[in-house]
Parts: structure tokens; C-alpha cells; sequence
């Protein structure tokens, strides 16, 4: 066996590491024995010159193996999960777990928190009064047991290679690799006991893909990664030229992911969860037609409501949304001058709804749960000048930067654009 | 000032970075600010994206000033080095220190030691009974001014953050880069305290820049450099295709090195000492054709008594070589055909020298000072079957790899080729 600085040259010179020498690394990095620093070079070397997918299943499998892999095979029906690559406004997951679970496939979802201008599942469940995240594995199975769903955060027992390399990437500027982001993804959902998996790749300016091409090469890469470990992957590429929804902050897209369980609420996020929790039912062997009577018969939103109770939180949010937690004051941004919505900067909007404390710029800062944006227009619409294009939801924190942020995100121009479509395509 | 990692990210997309930042990114490393990990995915990076002349003078710069900058200005006349890329058999420093510096240049010179299959100045001189290169810079400076040079090995206390940025790149894969490499050579040169500077690039099978191009680049990056900083720098780009001169081997070398001075030993060795003293002669105002006086006139060796006597050698040798330490054994390795010698691989040579003794595959090995090679044929020799071709110095340690690295490394072919010549280009 070659010596790690061998193995990283031989990867800097664009050659091929054998699945022995991937898994030396990756057991060597997850035991210590291979420190940080020659990590933060290997890592810097797969940026540039990526790793062939004969060597990215070894590391995805080898980051899964550094922790504890959980076991739901002994319960009975298919276990399906949805995994975001992470959007503004992007609260699917909220509504799409329940119903997905409402039709019979199970749901077993372990997700992240916010950082930066993207929002995060669990901090968003957190402004529901008195939930909680923190479940133990113990716990978590017991409750896909009863409720066929859970929602909690990642544990320091599931994947902690991937823990200690994110947090490593995050400081030395190697975030932006598609093998590493596609082998850390993969290598957290398949720990969760899941049989498949929906992918969805955002694309636009809020997401980490600007294009269809970049995106759709992530998203084969996933679905590879899935593929060649035995699990059945689908990935959506979809829309994130503008936020999704009307809501952007923690409370607020509770709100919005009621009014979606309730039949209500915007129609672009009412697509997407249809479209994902259709592929969802498809990989789990059920009827995807199912989804729209878990709809329309309440039984998603009454099993939203047992999720909360089960997770320690107020199930009454469900029927009465002033329970959830909202900002003291509420005040417009206007257009300053007629004309069409023309483009949005999701990511320069992402980080005003930050701004006002809605998220976090690093992992100390501490989430408000109701501030956020209320986007009272989309990409093609007609204004006049004055009109209220943004609610901001606010606590007296951040106003000035969350303006000047709107004011760089949202563009009016002379002539009318089209936003384009929601769903670009679907891979796998 | 934008984040470390910020600045990682944009070096490894190609940008370039500022002064400033280039210097806070050396002071943080130096002082400890910036860990080990973040420094090793921008080396990476830097292996990748380069860094252009004006990044990499305050690199340099930064690099230099992270310790003590040793002060010769009050000493009279002119302080000129010389520094090699590294070879096998090139053994110049010995003779050429006391050269230049009986004719009236100062020659302040700190040495590394051989690691892989080149040997270190440091090693040959210590295989001289008694000799000490672990002078204090106080005792340094006194004995260039006492004699007018000094030959000692590096301290703590200059180019610290070089010290640890060299053992970082050796095992993060990151040594073999051309801005790297040049900012680590003239920040440890231009510490010395010298005015001037003669650079020896190799170029060749045994050395690090395999091509002319290469090299020139190379020559360029640390002339350019030197210039920056007002000192000036001179580079000649010379043949290591093969050995230089017929001795490989610590005390071998010594041997080799008194012949020189004793105006007897091989051409090569003899023409390039040549070559590089007028050089440093000329950077040191000084006439170029005092040299082969001091040849001539003993006062070269005479010098090189002095330097052994004052760091606490036996400068006895000087005119008994016997009293060199020698290996027990000389074996013969011998042409196994009729042919010409049609190449070398210089490296594969000098590992063979390493596998008996003479220099160190890790940092920990023990030198042996006895034992080496004695070449008995150059490029473009007609050789027998039998006729030895190399004589083999040995304890009685490594004798096996050392033929198989000597049957790799010489090869016999059918028709006549040329050497090429010694000295290729200057530059500057």
C-alpha cells in the first residue's frame, strides 16, 4: 500500500485510486490516523480533478461504514426519503413527509439545519412550540414504527467521517466539489435505513448549481452513488430562480406548509410536493395517485399533527396558525418604480430573510423563529411603483440589510420575462 | 479582509491575491493562526493555479521575515551563495565555498541535508572527522568574518514558517510546485545575509525539473525573486543526466572535492565549479579570472583547511585523504554486454548510493559517511561485458538493491550518443 502523500499525489496528477486505497483513506481519516491536513489536500486535489465512479462508491460506502448504519428492515413497507440540495423557501419537506407517510410508505428523514442563505428543515420544525429534533436512533425507529415517519437531525453516531470532512471543507474552500457534496449526501441518507430516495437538485441563482448542466451532472452522480449501493434513485432537477412559495423564514413556512396539508396554500409549492411525493410512492410500490386523496381527506395534515405531538411539540398549530411564533412587526418593500418583476437574486433574498435573523451566518448565530420574507410578487409580474413587493417580517433586526439585500435580489425591468418551468427534468 | 477560507476559494478559481492578503495568510501560518489544514489546501491550490510574480514576492517576502534575517552589512566587501536544486554526485559547495572566497568574496552559506536520492552538503561535510555544522549564528557571522565563509546547516531561528510549510508540503503532496519551490529556496538564501546569488538548476533524470522548459521556468520564478528583493541573481541551468563527476557517497564526495582543489579531479566537476565561481565572482565585483589562481596556487585549499579546522574538523585530510572514513568493501558492478552507455537515470543511481547507506529514505535514517558509488563510465562510453562499469563502496548493507538499482539506471545500447553539455543556458 502506497503512503497517503503518494495516494494524494497520485490523485493531484489526475490518477485513479484503487477501492483499497479509497477506503484506507476515508477509515484512516474516520480513526485519526490521517490528519486534517493531508484530508484538506486530498480534498483540494478531488476538486480539481474529481473522482471516476469507480472510486466514488468505495468513498461514499466507506463514509457511510465510519458510523452507525441504522436498520429498519425489519419493518414492514418500502422506506422512502426526499433529500433537497437546498433552495430559498424550499419547506417541502415539511408537508411532503407526512402525506408520503399518509399513503403507506414509510419515511425515516434525517435532515440538516440552515446555513448561509438557504434554510434548514430542522430549525424550521423548531419553531413549532416545544418540538424537538433530537431524538435518539432508538427513538427515531420506534416512531417510523407507529407513525411510518420521523424528522430529526443528524446524531454524532451516524456518518461522523462526513461530520468532521464538512466542517474541514468548509474551512478550506472544497464545499464545491461535486464528488464530495454527492458522496456526503449519500453516504447521510443511506445511514438512515432507507430502501430509496428522491433527489431534488435545485437549479438558479439561489442554488449551489447556477445551471441545468452542472445540476444535472450532480444529480447523475447521486443516482449513481444510489444506484450502484442498491438503492433506487430519482432525481427532479427544479426551479430556483425565485424563492419557493410566498414564505421565507422558520414560522412562516410552517404556516405555508399547513396551508399546503390543508389543500391551500401557493401553487408552485403545492406542485413540487405532488411531484415528489409521486415519485416517492413510485419507488416505495404504491399507487402514486394515492397523494391527492391524502390531500383532499385531511388525513396528511392529521398525521403532520401526531408527528408534532409524538416530537413534543403543540399539535393545535395545526388548526389555529396564530400559535405559531410570529415578528412584532410587519412592513413593505415597495417597487420604486412600475415595470415587470424581471429576475430574482434568490441567493441576495435568501440572505435578507438572514439578515432580519432568520437564519444563520455562522453556526453560533442563534435562529429568530419568526421573522422572515412574505413575497407578495414573482418573477413576470406587472407593478406600479409603490406596490408592496415583500412583506418583511421583522423584530427590529436587520431591516436596513434585508432592504438592501431585496433591493439587489429583485430586479424591475421594461418587458415581460417568463420564469420558466418548475420541474426542468427528472434523471434516473 | 476577506476570510481564509475566502481567500483559498479565490486562489483556487484562478484569481490572484493581494499583498496584504498574501502576507496576513504567511504571518497567520507563521504565528499559528492559520492551522496546518487550512495551509495545505491553499498549497494544493497554489499546485494548481500558480501564483504570479507579484503574489509571489510578498509570499517570498513573508516567508523571509517569519524569522531572524541574518545582517552581514558590516562586514566589508561583497556576500555572494550559491544554491543547487538538488543532484546526484554533485558535491560543488565543497569545493567552491573556499574558491570564491580565497579570491576575496565572502561566501555565507547554510546547506540542507540529502533526503531521497540526493545527497546534502551538510552530510558530506560531516563525514569529516570532527566537523560541526551546528554553528550558532553568532559564531556564523564571526567566522565570515574571520575567514570569509562559513558552511553551516539551518537554525530555528530563520525561515521558521518555511520550516514548517517544507514538512507540510512533503507529506501533503505539494512539493513538486514551481512558486512553492522557488519562495522556500530564496527565502532560506536571501536569510544568509548575502548580497547576491548564483542559482544551479539541474535539469535531467536525476533532477527534480526533468526538461530544459521546466528548469527555465524554474530559474526564471527565483531569479525574478531575487530581483524583486534587490539582490542579484544569476541561474545556470546544468545537465544531471548523469552523475556529476565519478563520486557518490558522503566521503567520497569530500575526496572528490580535494582533488578539485587541488586543481586534479574529473572535468565536469571541475568546469562547473569553474562556471559558478565566476559567476559569484562577478555578482561579487570581483574579477572572474582570479579563480583558476586560487586553483593554482593552493590558496583555495588551503582555505578549505581553515573552514575544517575552525568548525572542529581534521583539516589533516586535506592532505591525506586516507584519513577520510572509507567503506570496508569494493566490489565491482559490471557491463553485462558490449554496448555503449546510451543513458543514465540519475535517480535510480543515486537510490542506489541510498540503499548502502549513503543518504536517507526518511528523515530518521542513519547515514553511513564510508560508503558509495565510484562511476566508471560516462554517457557515450564503449564498454565491454565484464568491464566494470561502477565501483560499489560497501558495509556490507543494501549491496542487492544497489546492483538492481545500478541495472535500472545504466543502460547499454548499440550506438554511440552524446552526453549533451554540461551547462545549458544562463539566466539573468
Amino acid at each position: 500500500m502506497r503512503s497517503t502523500a503518494e495516494l494524494i499525489a497520485e490523485k493531484r496528477n489526475g490518477g485513479i485510486l484503487s477501492e483499497e486505497e479509497i477506503r484506507f483513506l476515508i477509515n484512516g481519516y474516520a480513526s485519526g490516523e490521517i490528519p486534517d491536513y493531508q484530508m484538506a489536500a486530498l480534498a483540494m486535489a478531488i476538486y480539481f480533478q474529481g473522482l471516476t465512479p469507480d472510486e466514488l462508491s468505495p468513498w461514499a460506502d466507506a463514509m457511510l461504514h465510519s458510523g452507525r448504519v441504522i436498520d429498519l428492515s425489519h419493518l414492514p413497507g418500502r422506506k422512502v426519503d426526499k433529500h433537497s440540495t437546498g433552495g430559498v423557501g424550499d419547506k417541502i419537506s415539511l408537508p411532503l413527509a407526512p402525506l408520503v407517510a399518509a399513503c403507506g410508505v414509510k419515511v425515516p428523514m434525517i435532515s440538516g439545519r440552515g446555513l448561509g442563505h438557504t434554510g434548514g428543515t430542522l430549525d424550521k420544525l423548531e419553531s413549532i412550540p416545544g418540538f424537538r429534533t433530537d431524538l435518539s436512533v432508538t427513538q427515531y425507529i420506534d416512531q417510523v414504527a407507529a407513525l411510518g415517519v420521523a424528522l430529526i437531525g443528524q446524531t454524532d453516531e451516524v456518518c461522523p467521517a462526513d461530520k468532521r470532512l464538512y466542517a474541514l471543507r468548509d474551512v478550506t474552500a472544497t464545499v464545491e466539489s461535486i464528488p464530495l457534496i454527492s458522496s456526503s449526501i449519500m453516504s447521510k441518507k443511506l445511514a438512515e435505513g432507507i430502501d430509496a430516495l428522491v433527489l431534488d437538485v435545485k437549479v438558479g441563482s439561489g442554488a449551489f448549481m447556477k445551471t441545468i448542466e452542472e445540476a444535472r451532472v450532480l444529480a447523475q452522480t447521486m443516482v449513481s452513488i444510489g444506484e450502484r449501493m442498491g438503492k433506487k434513485t430519482v432525481a427532479l432537477l427544479t426551479n430556483m430562480k425565485q424563492p419557493l412559495g410566498r414564505m421565507i423564514g422558520n414560522a412562516l413556512e410552517v404556516r405555508e406548509s399547513i396551508e399546503i396539508l390543508r389543500d391551500e396554500g401557493p401553487a408552485d409549492v403545492r406542485a413540487l410536493t405532488l411531484a415528489l411525493g409521486r415519485a416517492m410512492l413510485e419507488l416505495g410500490d404504491t399507487d402514486p395517485n394515492r397523494i391527492e386523496t391524502a390531500l383532499a381527506d385531511g388525513s396528511a395534515l392529521a398525521l403532520f399533527a401526531q408527528i408534532i405531538e409524538a416530537q413534543g411539540g403543540d399539535p393545535r398549530v395545526c388548526d389555529d396558525l396564530e400559535r405559531l411564533p410570529s415578528a412584532a412587526e410587519r412592513v413593505p418593500f415597495v417597487a420604486s418604480r412600475d415595470g415587470y418583476v424581471s429576475a430574482m437574486d434568490t441567493r441576495r433574498i435568501g440572505l435578507g430573510a438572514c439578515a432580519l435573523g432568520a437564519g444563520r451566518a455562522t453556526t453560533d448565530d442563534l435562529i429568530d423563529p419568526g421573522v422572515g420574507l412574505e413575497m407578495n410578487c414573482r418573477v413576470g409580474d406587472l407593478v406600479t411603483a409603490g406596490q408592496p413587493l415583500v412583506w418583511i417580517h421583522h423584530n427590529g433586526r436587520g431591516l436596513d440589510a434585508a432592504r438592501a439585500h431585496l433591493t439587489a435580489g429583485i430586479t424591475l425591468g421594461d418587458s415581460a420575462v417568463e420564469a420558466g418551468d418548475l420541474i426542468f427534468e427528472r434523471i434516473g
